[in-house]
């Protein structure tokens, strides 16, 4: 369960193609392209899917969210220990498609570090990447939303947002990972990714709507081992 | 698992006292008052933990919300069929400390209704009520926000304020069950909110935080069998 | 500056061909179309404009948004009394760009009546036109998203919307003006609309992008006076 | 209307003090300290008085924030062109009564800059602060919430906050100029905040609500001007 690079990180979102027993089942599968191909590949399930998981596989899980609340009130709030009690080792925060506001964005991290989370920042272009990097996440993904669920590779669109981001985090605050978002969903993509700097992929639809996942993932690991 | 009034529903909100095994832990205390009192005992769990509860146990859960997405993109967005694929056979909507739009309140009752998913809206006055009605969820709880958590029951306190609202359900639309929430701790305010028309309660800390949650869900379903 | 029916109220919304001086311009082109045909024309300029239109003519305005704050703190929130001062005679509530907390759509709603601004809510199906009647603004304009900026008129494509909304406004609040939105750019919508039973229009594009925003008041006006 | 340092900027909020023409009389004052010690003072008016301020006097205002929409639709959104076209010559974003995400946050900063508005961030604490200086606003200013309209002057309650803040800033991007908020009153406040590093203040209630606003802002003022 350990995060190790390259990582390939898989977000479920709220496909029904990942939903409960298939996330069960997607993790498996990740799990043995894993252990095969020696890369590291983590999933994102739904919130209620975390515990299930968890208690099927070793895969690293990160939760899709968390939100910057004390225990106690804040019905409906993701909670961190919530998260980390279900089996989850990280968080994403600010994905394109639950944006928080700044202030809770910092929280979050704060909330996040103070149970042992890690954290990854979605982005959605060079300068929110460098106000990401300033509050010093684990790992920044950038995803221009524009490219989100399309199939076309912001590695290949748009390499230069990529090296750009890649740049800007390493200015700001080396310590932090760069990984690539948006579109992946082949091994040659996340070869590019990796190539512009990054280590790792964010991606979604390219694995849990393939036909078949496991080809999928063991063509991006293997692509990504070398 | 079937749902029956009168109607005793615990929130489980963020609280680590409720969180992961102590939710099951709960479950199987509620289950078997429920058994003993023939009074049905609800819970509210937190998202993380609804399949582990309705593995381990047959009392009815409820989310503590959904959102009014429809399956695919909506990273973090709690679905309606994940819900339901947890093992939740409810969800509350609009609770004070999830305040939602109108529009997406109307949205989710749609989603709830698609996936066989019982609904109780939470509200917070008499108006707000008479809206909700309109709407036509299967239950309304009415919640004045000052009394929640206080442990000052708004069937004692203001107890016009919940005859008011039970009137107003019942002339918008006599389907819609009220339920009575804020400040509930002890039998006596259960008794005293179902003598006001209501049809059970919605509570939290009253059960969560106490030393001997079966004593006061004893107490409880015991006040409410009468 | 009273408001009567027949009602024609064109939301300015953010564009810039009704912004500053061209909304003074077109406030006052509203109202000599108003007096010519005795027909109200009602306008909703951005909160930046509104004391500039209503120093420079009769024209009745509404604000395009109310918070329901109290006077204090609350920095960028839009205040009742600010709204009255600056010469608004009433708000819309909850329109499709800019849907609201139920919770807050009735707390706006109290502060209007508190300093004496009317109350048009709008709504996007007959369902939430159901809540927002129960509410009782003073008007209910009902605009199906989909349809809006589109030139499609709802009075039109979807009259069964417009009718049944019309019908459940009466039924839940009688003392509730129902207006039609969405789509309006000719006087033969506006005559469609108020077949339908409602009492006016909300609209924008179909004026305030119109080479000839006079031509097209004076075309709605007069089909609306019949 | 030249922006200067050091600057004292007040924030009028939603005060009933400072609304409609009393607006314009506090600004009058500000022109007239302003002339006599040569010491910048802005004011940050409701949406619904900028114009009506600008008409009468020459003191630079902000806006209490703008939204990143582009001209069009968004109704009630603050669009920049409209804050500009109403004599406005900046605007704070991401009070800490209005937090905005991150990614509108840096989203307003582009529209403020393509109409040529000033921008000034507040940030909450320090982490937030160096994200805040990542995204390149011309002024930021810290206030810990907890401050906020208390009168206790941050910068003496937590000097510690302010200098650290200012150096993050410096550090991260030097052409960002530190303002100092939450708590200022008096002449003595503003000057310990400079003496920290900062390049003047943020307020509000200490001017808004004071028995005397021209003796209090001529008492920061000269202690600015040392």
């Amino acid at each position: 369960m350990e995060l190790s690079t390259p990582l390939i990180l898989v977000n479920l979102k709220t496909y029904t193609e990942s939903l409960g027993e298939r996330a069960v089942k997607l993790a498996k599968i990740a799990a043995g392209v894993s252990k095969e191909t020696g890369v590291c590949i983590g999933l994102v399930p739904q919130f209620t899917d975390i515990h299930r998981v968890a208690s099927s596989t070793e895969v690293p899980l990160f939760a899709q969210h968390i939100d910057p609340v004390q225990p106690g009130r804040g019905t409906s709030a993701i909670l961190a220990e919530a998260v980390i009690e279900a089996g989850a080792i990280g968080t994403l925060l600010n994905h394109s498609e639950r944006q928080i506001r700044l202030v809770d964005l910092e929280a979050s991290l704060v909330r996040a570090t103070e149970v042992g989370l890690k954290t990854c920042i979605c982005s959605n272009n060079q300068a929110v990447s460098s106000a990401a990097a300033a509050l010093g996440p684990d790992f920044i993904a950038v995803e221009p939303p524009e490219l989100i669920g399309t199939g076309i590779p912001v590695s290949k669109t748009k390499p230069e947002v990529v090296t750009a981001t890649v740049e800007t985090i390493r200015k700001i605050n080396p310590k932090v990972i760069p990984l690539c978002g948006a579109g992946i969903s082949t091994g040659e993509d996340v070869a590019a990714a990796l190539q512009l700097g990054t280590y790792g992929v964010l991606l979604a639809s390219g694995v849990t709507k393939a036909k078949d996942p496991e080809k999928v993932l063991m063509d991006m690991a293997t692509h990504a081992a070398k």
